[in-house]
């Protein structure tokens, strides 16, 4: 595996495979990695001849209240991990190559970072527009790989790479789990084991909110109080926000009937901020998005 | 000349032409083409082995109370001029290739945008920098060609290349004038013959900052109030601003003394409003910016 810390060197590297004829996977982390940045190199490397990981914290995308302070790093362990999926080239940079002095352009999204995690973040969105753009610009891949986890980012970013005409294809991968459904997130690790276990209230709403609309359900405030309910009832969970909103334009639904709806969850356990999402797909109605995202 | 009216053709064409090792030099109007484009397109050809020429009246660029139901175009004269001058491809996209439906992503670059034309033009760069940024990822131009007439312009844009690592040179060309001095510009069309005689004042302002600046003068609040006084008793002309600045941050300067400044002047002449710059370098500073323009 070859390491980078600087544009230049990564982008004349990335040119001569693309040279040769060979595809280019990139996978942007901000490190900490586990099973689900796994399952996107792996998905990586099945499509592409190289694989592209890029680590990096970008401070852009946290508030002043947010935890950059805190975020999880362990460089050596991701440094092994990558190595043994097959990871072709390491992106590393540090702060002031991604912004030297006097970077000053913003990548707006407008309309699709307003809601959901756009309200309670605020300029989130825009720093994670703005350094995808860059790293999209910089390692110039056949295609990049988002996880549906952080579904809006991804949407947001197929959106830009749309919009900015950015010749990289957008490839989402399925969230990954752990055997108890809780989606894994780097954040995990700031769980104590009884965290953990209300933790799995996320999965549980998901679960039932596909079990209302399986058993013909479609009423959208009667779902939204049902799953308001069930995540109250769990001991340290407070929800920062429940919506059931449109899978592409995130406005909100009032019914489920004959349609695709996007469930998007918010929820603090104990001081951990964790989220999840789900598409609910009324019987009869494929459950699957369907879209062109590559710029 | 090739001529394409959609992204994906004249992107194929132009990887094409890349790919048998042969550079591209991309110059992006809004068509009413006159001499200050042809100087673009000659110094193009003079570095590239294939000139692009994009036409493109960008809507986002202009303000509610602009002239762009106004704005002059004669398609078939620019296709003579650009065949002429060995532009090797013609991108005269419509409104909806660059802005199809769901479009929202807006690229900003605030502090550069802020002063002069944007605070009279407010949402003027944005529309520039976004349409600039899809431009240079359609193309993807070895180098790219903008006017020192648009000073603030070239800014933005060479901000935004830096910035969002745009793998684009950016190259800037002197501003081409009549004989009289009078800044190239397709607004000059709707000057009357009277208005044509007024409109030189820019220039005649500009020789007298020149002079000013050559015979020692180094006073920013005495230039400022010359050349106010020099452009208010001109018949017909109304001062928008007149601005002694920091030819990089476009911050005000008190003393030109030691450091070249940029005078930069807009002027209505009847409705017709104008801008031109010069930089002001005192006796022993170069008269010259010094940049990395590549991202």
């Amino acid at each position: 595996m070859r390491t980078f810390q600087k544009v230049g060197p990564l982008r004349a590297f990335v040119r001569g495979i693309r040279a040769e004829g060979r595809s280019v996977g990139f996978v942007p982390t901000m490190g900490a990695l586990h099973e689900g940045h796994i399952s996107l190199f792996r998905r990586a490397k099945s499509d592409c001849d190289l694989v592209v990981v890029s680590i990096f914290v970008n401070p852009k995308q946290f508030g002043p209240n947010e935890d950059l302070d805190r975020y999880p790093t362990d460089i050596q362990r991701d440094l092994q991990i990558a190595s043994n999926e097959s990871v072709g080239a390491l992106f590393q940079p540090d702060v002031d190559e991604i912004y030297p002095a006097g970077f000053q352009t913003v990548v707006d999204v407008p309309a699709l970072s307003t809601p959901l995690e756009g309200a309670h973040r605020p300029g989130h969105f825009q720093g994670v527009a703005t350094v995808v753009t860059k790293l999209l610009n910089i390692v110039r891949a056949d295609r990049v790989y988002f996880g549906q986890k952080d579904y809006q980012q991804l949407l947001i970013v197929e959106r830009l790479v749309r919009d900015l005409n950015i010749a990289t294809e957008v490839v989402s991968v399925p969230t990954a789990r752990d055997e108890d459904g809780l989606a894994l997130s780097s954040r995990n690790v700031y769980l104590s084991p009884t965290e953990r276990s209300s933790a799995t209230i996320l999965f549980r709403a998901i679960r039932a909110a596909e079990d209302y609309v399986e058993s013909g359900g479609c009423n959208s405030a009667d779902l939204h109080a049902k799953l308001t309910e069930l995540i109250s009832q769990e001991p340290g969970a407070s929800i920062e926000y429940v919506a059931l909103v449109d899978p592409e334009e995130l406005s909100p639904v009032d019914s489920l009937e004959g349609r695709l709806t996007l469930l998007a969850l918010a929820v603090r356990i104990g001081k951990t901020r964790l989220i999840d999402n789900t598409l609910l797909a009324p019987p009869g109605v494929p459950k699957a998005r369907h879209r062109n995202s590559r710029g």
